[in-house]
């Protein structure tokens, strides 16, 4: 037998008892004829002694042992002199009688700390050792925890898990399909899913009424900070419900989790029309931890003045930043230059400092007199003392997001985005299609499958920007978890929705014949939601990127570069797939 | 709201309630001025009844609906006047008072019941009708519960899911890894995993000392019966174990499911040396449902006769096949021809019929004694009404897996295979290696990380052949549910088992580096095991192929039918993966 017990679990309850311990050296040090080892391992820390007057050959061994160790020790526990209330087994220590080394360990290229002085790219290289860190270890345990409570809490309300595959169909236009050639059907190729989307349709079409499945996701697209080419989805769908039993459940699903992983109680979530979002918050996935809502400022400066930028701006808007019109020249600055940011955009920052002592104070006050900008302050709800930040600009929502971008910056610098609370809520009613500049055309917000909420479908023909979509986010503190809808299963109304999104109806078949088809069995109403694994852990566990919450992540060039993923391969492999590289020129 | 209730649960006790319900029409039959309809969901089947007299207009509508029409009713529940117990709901009907079609149906191409009319094409092509099929449904159902006892009996045992990754490395002579081409890194493939092996073992290596996952493999072969190209293994790992703590878990865990899904309490298991297993059943997953064990008649045959088939033989064995002497010509013709089909490849079948009048008949008579027939009857331990069968041949092995079929197939004839008993065992004391007509070298049974018998390891230079691995199987009814084995944490003797398979450094540096590497690190001792989970449902749901224990399948030749996957890919596509397509030439 390796071990009677871990290196998490002795008490001072186990006095006397002879154990046996396996695991690693996490450090060695020397004090007076002893040495003083912590045993490592999944559940703990253990201080092991040894004593040189007992036994000076078991001790001369030890003070070989070099870190990362992987050692098993016989010995009886004891009770600590200097005891460490930092840690569970802080009351205790082994007194060492016998020692083995399971194997030796060069030296490791960081320390296994929670404040390690490895480097990202040196932790991804040796992610088996970066592994090894309290801290990361305890994500993808709260990611086992939590995928056992999805999944429990999901089979009480009789949901059932499907695998669907990962081998599908490469749709037309499946830009950012992975695809996998096919060795048995050569020149075919197949595709892995960026979602189970179009199955899970199928799945109810098929009658399963509650499925879910935490699913892998692929997306071979160019990576942006937080994004991996294999992620986590909870994905689910539901047949004959309605918008509120969907949202309902998964509030549910959500408060359960928060429970019992925080300990935080989530009230009652408040439902927000995205119109409302964009307009207080210039997101569709508002951070509700602090307050600075926009205040539209069009009435109070557009036209008043012969200030050109606000004279010909379609949308005016200012957060109140409390407590902080002592900002110095330097620091306003900054401000100017982040907005100025080419990821934000925005042309420039209007500032009003209303001073504690009755003072204002802008960069505006060349076109507008006092008493306009004490207007302003009236309007904005600004108080003595308080800063007033305002962009403008020729599209209103393209402003409005800007400005969120400030928002949310000057919450981080005034510390009110604490990761320790938890503020969730509903988006509804998102348009149902968004213009894109790229393509010239509507496209569908989510997914051409979206129900239209049935009072806007008459405009569906004539104003089709503005019929909303049965279409529902969860967002906690600023991060979109999950989002889903009500589902079309109306072939004639699907078509419909195919024409408005200029489809022709041979390109609606070879994308999504065999989910029409489908359709035309008595498909049941139907509606679902995903919310995104990765993320929801990352939060959860107060973390700033994904990464640390899955166990082998790849780098933003896709690589995972501990496996050294992806690679070349043989010549004969790619005959035998009777596919040949043909590197672009350059 | 769609539904107040499912189809399968209302009861005598609901009588008198008003209810909605939402489902499929199953079928419909008019009888004295009443319409009756079966309406299915999930969860069973609620007759509904329209009265003519009562409402005209509803009954004329409800007699438009066709098969699989989706439907809603509002009604009452009312007592049935002819009770059908055969299902749940049997003793209620409801009296329809609403009727509201959701979507209609074309006529489905094939019967939606359990025994279907459908052929196994038409099912793949329209999956999704197939699953409404209560025994497809039913597997899938069985799916569910098994992967949530397996997972919270894990979680229970202190085992973390940990998900690893599904794009990984392809590694020189992945010959059979699915690969996929990187946008991102032109020219470099990612792999699909043949299983998680090395990540798992990664794991052990990052100190997580219980790992579990439900994972997908991969694998490019030519799909014989029952494989699928993508599958899902229940995959685990343990640290600072020995084999019997593996074995005594998972024995636990199979326990659990087998009592939990079916009831079935199976005993503390035997533990059957592969040749032992070889020597009595001529397998490495003996069916232990009956008996038939082998009986070796070489001192019986060899040598006493001018016999030159037993006289070159280096192996004679036989089965008593219980009360079959009065097997005919016939029959006796169709078991040589069965033991002559190329897939068992016997040269010939040699039969001795005891008779229960106390005759002997046999096809060798001409060349031994009745005296020498008695002494054999004698050796197999036949009764009078047995019929012996006997098989030989120059391959120990290969002589007894023939007659290992020969076995199975008179199990069959007897009915001795009964779907509904369970036994199981483990098989221990693999050989480390297997030779390799085709690659003409020795080959790793497991993989080449499986640990050789300590007891052994004086034998890896001189006998390889001889040395025994850690690894053990699990076997139920002659099914191999799941193996594994004890791993070579020793870098050491890592390097000689390489030496031994005939890998160069510089080939297991290419294709194992990393693991090594990962090795020098301190690696725990550690041990693990994979059951493949379709096999495993397959078998508690009593079926005879994985097929229908996986919501979406592929036929044969790797096709999803119902998808039309693998399909051809847009130029612009493979242009942007930088690769062309290069038929081969015929």
């Amino acid at each position: 037998m390796y071990r009677t017990n871990t290196c998490g679990e002795l008490r001072i309850t186990n006095i006397g008892k002879k154990v046996t311990l396996a695991g690693w050296v996490q450090r060695s040090r020397k004090m007076g004829g002893m040495t003083f080892i912590d045993l490592r391992d999944r559940y703990g820390i253990t201080q092991l002694v040894f004593n040189e007057a007992d036994n000076a050959e078991l001790c001369n061994e030890a003070n070989k042992l070099g870190r990362e160790y992987c050692i098993q020790i016989k010995g009886n526990v004891n009770e600590r002199q200097n005891k460490n209330d930092k840690i569970p087994t802080g009351d205790i220590e082994i007194i060492v009688k016998e020692l083995k080394v399971l194997s030796t360990s060069l030296t490791p290229p960081f320390t296994i700390e929670n404040n390690t002085d490895g480097g990202d790219d040196l932790r991804m290289k040796y992610r088996y050792l970066d592994l090894r860190r309290p801290a990361v270890r305890d994500c993808l345990e709260l990611r086992h925890r939590m995928t056992i409570l999805i999944r429990n809490f999901l089979d009480s309300k009789d949901f059932i898990e499907v695998e669907t595959p990962i081998l599908i169909g490469s749709t037309p236009e499946g830009a950012r399909d992975f695809v996998v050639p096919s060795r048995m059907n050569p020149g075919q190729f197949y595709a892995l899913p960026q979602s189970p989307q179009t199955l899970k349709q199928l799945l109810m079409v098929a009658g399963f009424d509650r499925y879910f499945q935490i699913a892998k996701c692929f997306r071979d697209e160019d990576l942006r900070a937080d994004r991996q080419p294999e992620f986590t989805q909870i994905d689910c769908e539901m047949s004959f419900v309605d918008q509120d039993d969907v949202i309902n459940i998964f509030e549910e699903m959500a408060r359960h989790l928060f429970k019992e992983i925080r300990g935080v109680e989530i009230p009652k979530l408040e439902q927000m029309p995205w119109s409302e979002a964009m307009r207080r918050f210039g997101s569709d996935k508002p951070d509700l931890r602090f307050g600075m809502e926009f205040v539209e400022l069009m009435n109070d400066f557009k036209g008043v003045a012969d200030f050109p930028i606000f004279n010909e701006a379609v949308y005016i808007g200012g957060i109140v930043v409390p407590g902080c019109a002592d900002y110095s020249r330097k620091q306003l600055n900054e401000l100017a230059d982040f907005v100025k940011r080419p990821q934000i955009g925005a042309k420039g920052l209007v500032y009003v400092k209303y001073g504690s002592d009755g003072s204002i104070k802008s960069s505006i006050d060349k076109f507008y007199t006092t008493d306009q900008l004490k207007k302003v302050k009236q309007t904005a709800g600004a108080k003595d003392g308080d800063l007033l930040l305002i962009l403008s600009g020729d599209n209103i929502n393209k402003t409005r997001i800007q400005l969120c971008s400030l928002r949310l910056e000057m919450g981080d610098r005034l510390g009110l985005r604490d990761k320790n609370i938890f503020k969730c809520l509903w988006i509804v009613d998102f348009p149902l299609f968004e213009w894109s500049d790229e393509e010239q055309r509507l496209m569908a917000t989510h997914h051409p499958f979206t129900m239209p909420n049935p009072d806007d479908i008459p405009m569906l023909d004539e104003h089709p920007e503005q019929v909303r979509a049965k279409a529902y986010d969860f967002v906690c503190n600023g991060v979109e978890l999950g989002g889903g809808s009500l589902r079309i299963h109306d072939t004639n109304l699907q078509e419909r929705m195919f024409e408005v999104l200029g489809f022709t109806p041979e390109r609606a078949e070879a994308q999504f014949g065999f989910l029409m088809n489908a359709f035309k069995y008595g498909a049941p109403p139907h509606a679902g939601l995903a919310f995104g694994l990765d993320r929801f852990v990352s939060l959860l566990a107060g973390l700033d990127t994904i990464r640390d919450c899955i166990a082998f992540p790849k780098n933003n060039s896709g690589r995972d570069v501990m496996l050294d993923a992806p690679s070349e391969i043989d010549t004969t492999q790619l005959d035998e797939l009777q596919i040949k590289l043909q590197p672009k020129e350059v």
